[in-house]
C-alpha cells in the first residue's frame, strides 16, 4: 500500500500471465501460442517499414488494417475496432459497455482477466458457474442482467458453445452487449459473425496472437454493430489515440492477406491435437472436449499441481490453476507433431 | 448515443490527434515529430527480431528495455515503468493516482489530453491559468490539491518551467503526486531526474515518440519512486499485460543504447530551432521562448486560422488551436534546416 495510491488501486488483484520462459531447451505448452511462425509476407511486411514511418505517428485509426478484416470478415469498416491486443480491446469493451448497467455476467470456469476488469472499472458481476460438464448453462441466466461475456470456446477447457444458445442470448438480452470471445474459434468452433447481420448487441473479440502465431506483436480486434464500435473508439480515444504501432498495423494487414498460410498452420494444429487427444487417452488421461488448440486434461494418478511439477523437471511447461474444479487439470498447449510426441514421451515415463 | 453505452461514454470528448497525412509532397510541422529517422541500430534490431520470437508473447514486464532506461538515467530498475506511448502511461497514472484524492491540477494551456482523461476516470480538476508571459504560476495553487500534472517545457507554448519551482511545489504537497510530463525536455529544458533522489511523490513521464524519431512505434515511459511505479503495474496488470510489443521493446532499447546518435540528430533539431526563430523574427513573428522541438509563433497581419489555411495551400502543414488565449498562434514542429528554409521561404510570399 502506498500513500499515493487511488482508492482501490491496493485491493486490486492484477491479472497474472502465463510464465515466459527463454531457457534453451523448454518445451512450452503453457501460454496457448502457435507453434508456427507468422506468416513469411507478414514477417516481410513488418520488415519494410522504414525510418521514415516510423519518426511520425502511425494512422490513429489503423484505416487499412480495418479494412481488410472487414473485407476477410464480410462487414463493413465502421463494424472494425483494432487495439493492442485481445485484452486492451476487452478492458475497452468493460468500460464501454459494462459500467453502471447492472450485473455483468460471465462463468466461474473462464478467462481469468474478466473479474479483474470488472474490479478495475467497477463492474458488478454475476458469476454463473458451468454444470458438471464444464459447458455454460446460458439458459439459466437470471433476467435483467447488465451484460455478458465468455469465451467460445471456452478457456481453459476448449468446450464450445453452440450457435442456436448464442442466438437465443442475443433475443433474450436485446438491451444488454453479449461479447462472444473468440480467441480460439479458428480452431474449429463456429464464429457468431453472421448474427452480426440481426443483432446489434453483440461484440465479438478476436486476437492475432493463437492462430496467426503474432502473440509478440499485440494486435486483437472486435467485430459488432457501428455503434457498439463507435462505444469502443469513443473510450480508446479518451485514453490512447494510437494504440497499434507502425509495424504492427503492417504485420497484422499482411497476416490477413495471407490466407494460405494461415489455413495450412491452423490445419496443421488441429491435427496435432489430434494426435496428442488420442496420446493422452492412450496414457489414462481424461480430457475434455476441445475446440481450441490446447487441451484441458487430468489423469487421477497425481494432481494437476505434481503433473505440472515433473514436467517441469523435464523442461516442459504447461499450466496448472490452483482454483476449484480446475485443481485436478492441466490445460496443454497443441504443438508441432514432433512437440507433442515429445510431451507424450515424457509422461509415458512419469 | 447509444443504448448499449455505459453512462458517460456519450458526454466524453475525446482527444482528436494533429492531422495524419500520406499525401506525397506535403510538409508536415504540425505532430512535432523528429524530422530524422530512429537510430539505426533501433532500425536494425527490429528487423532482428524473429518470425520464433513474435510467435510467443513478448516480456510482459519489458525488463531489458527497463534495466536500459534505469542505467541511462542513473536509477534502479523499480523505478521504470514503460508503456504504449506516453499517452497510455499518463492514462495509467490518472487511474493510479489522482481517483477520488481532490482536485487535479494543470493549465489552462497545455496538453489537451489531461481534461481528457480526467473526464475518463471521472476526477475532480482544478484548472490554472497560465500568466500573460504564458508561464504556469506554480506558486499560485491552492492548498489540498489532490495531484499536480504540467509537461516541462510546456505545450503548446514550448515554455520551461525551472527546477526550483519544481522543488519548492514537491515540498509544499509531500502527500500528492506531482508528475512532470517531460515529451519534449531533450530540446534543452533541464530533467527533473535528479530531484527523484529526494521526492518520493515525483513521477517523470517520458516519450520516445519525439526526441528518439520513434512516434511511430509507441514507446513511452516513466520514472518515479518505486512505490509510484508498483502503482502504475498494477493498474497495467489489471487492464492490459503486454502493452509493449516484441519488435516494440528491441527498437526501443537498441534507441537507448545508440547514444552518439541521439545527441546529434537532437542538438539538430536545437540548430535547427535557433534557424526556424530567427526566421520568423525577421519576418515579423512574435515568438515565445521555445525549450522544445516546436515554436509558437503569431503575427497579427493574419489570425493563426488564415496563416494555417495559407500554408496549407502551399502543402505545409502547422498546428492551431481554435481556443482562446491560443487561436492567435502557431505551434510549427522545427524541421530539418532544408524544411526550414521552405516553410520560410512560403511565409515570406504570404
Amino acid at each position: 500500500m502506498s500513500r499515493f495510491w487511488s482508492e482501490g488501486v491496493d485491493a486490486l488483484h492484477p491479472y497474472v500471465p502465463g510464465e515466459q520462459s527463454n531457457r534453451d531447451g523448454v518445451l512450452k505448452l503453457n501460454t496457448n501460442e502457435s507453434p508456427y511462425p507468422p506468416s513469411p509476407m507478414a514477417l516481410q511486411a513488418m520488415k519494410n517499414v522504414s525510418g521514415d514511418q516510423l519518426r511520425r505517428y502511425p494512422d490513429p485509426e489503423s484505416n487499412a488494417l480495418r479494412q481488410a478484416l472487414a473485407a476477410y470478415h464480410g462487414v463493413n469498416r465502421d463494424q472494425v475496432f483494432v487495439g493492442n491486443g485481445s485484452d486492451e480491446v476487452l478492458g475497452f469493451a468493460f468500460k464501454a459497455f459494462f459500467c453502471g448497467r447492472g450485473a455483468l455476467c460471465f462463468p466461474d470456469i473462464s478467462y481469468s482477466f474478466y473479474p479483474v476488469w470488472a474490479q478495475l472499472f467497477e463492474i458488478e458481476t454475476h458469476v454463473l458457474s458451468v454444470d458438471d460438464a464444464y459447458q455454460i448453462p446460458l439458459d439459466a441466466l437470471p433476467s435483467g442482467l447488465g451484460g455478458i461475456i465468455f469465451p467460445n470456446p471456452n478457456a481453459p477447457t476448449g468446450i464450445a458453445t453452440s450457435l442456436a444458445q448464442i442466438e437465443a442470448l442475443l433475443r433474450r438480452f436485446p438491451d444488454s452487449v453479449v461479447v462472444v470471445d473468440e480467441a480460439y474459434v479458428d480452431y474449429g468452433t463456429e464464429t457468431a459473425i453472421d448474427l452480426l447481420h440481426a443483432f446489434d448487441n453483440l461484440l465479438i473479440v478476436r486476437t492475432m496472437s493463437k492462430s496467426r502465431g503474432l502473440a509478440g506483436l499485440r494486435v486483437g480486434y472486435a467485430l459488432g454493430s457501428a455503434e457498439l464500435i463507435e462505444g469502443l473508439v469513443r473510450i480508446k480515444d479518451s485514453f490512447n489515440s494510437y494504440p497499434l504501432d507502425a509495424i504492427a498495423q503492417a504485420g497484422a494487414l499482411a497476416s490477413v492477406q495471407d490466407d494460405v498460410y494461415f489455413q495450412e498452420t491452423v490445419s496443421a494444429v488441429i491435427d496435432a491435437r489430434h494426435q496428442l487427444t488420442q496420446g493422452l487417452t492412450d496414457l489414462g488421461f481424461d480430457i475434455l472436449p476441445s475446440s481450441a488448440n490446447f487441451v484441458f486434461a487430468k489423469n487421477s494418478r497425481k494432481s494437476g499441481q505434481e503433473w505440472q511439477a515433473l514436467l517441469r523437471e523435464q523442461n516442459i511447461l504447461v499450466r496448472h490453476f490452483a482454483k476449484p474444479r480446475l485443481s485436478d487439470w492441466l490445460r496443454i498447449t497443441v504443438g508441432t507433431p514432433e512437440e507433442v510426441r515429445k510431451l507424450l514421451q515424457a509422461l509415458a515415463l512419469l
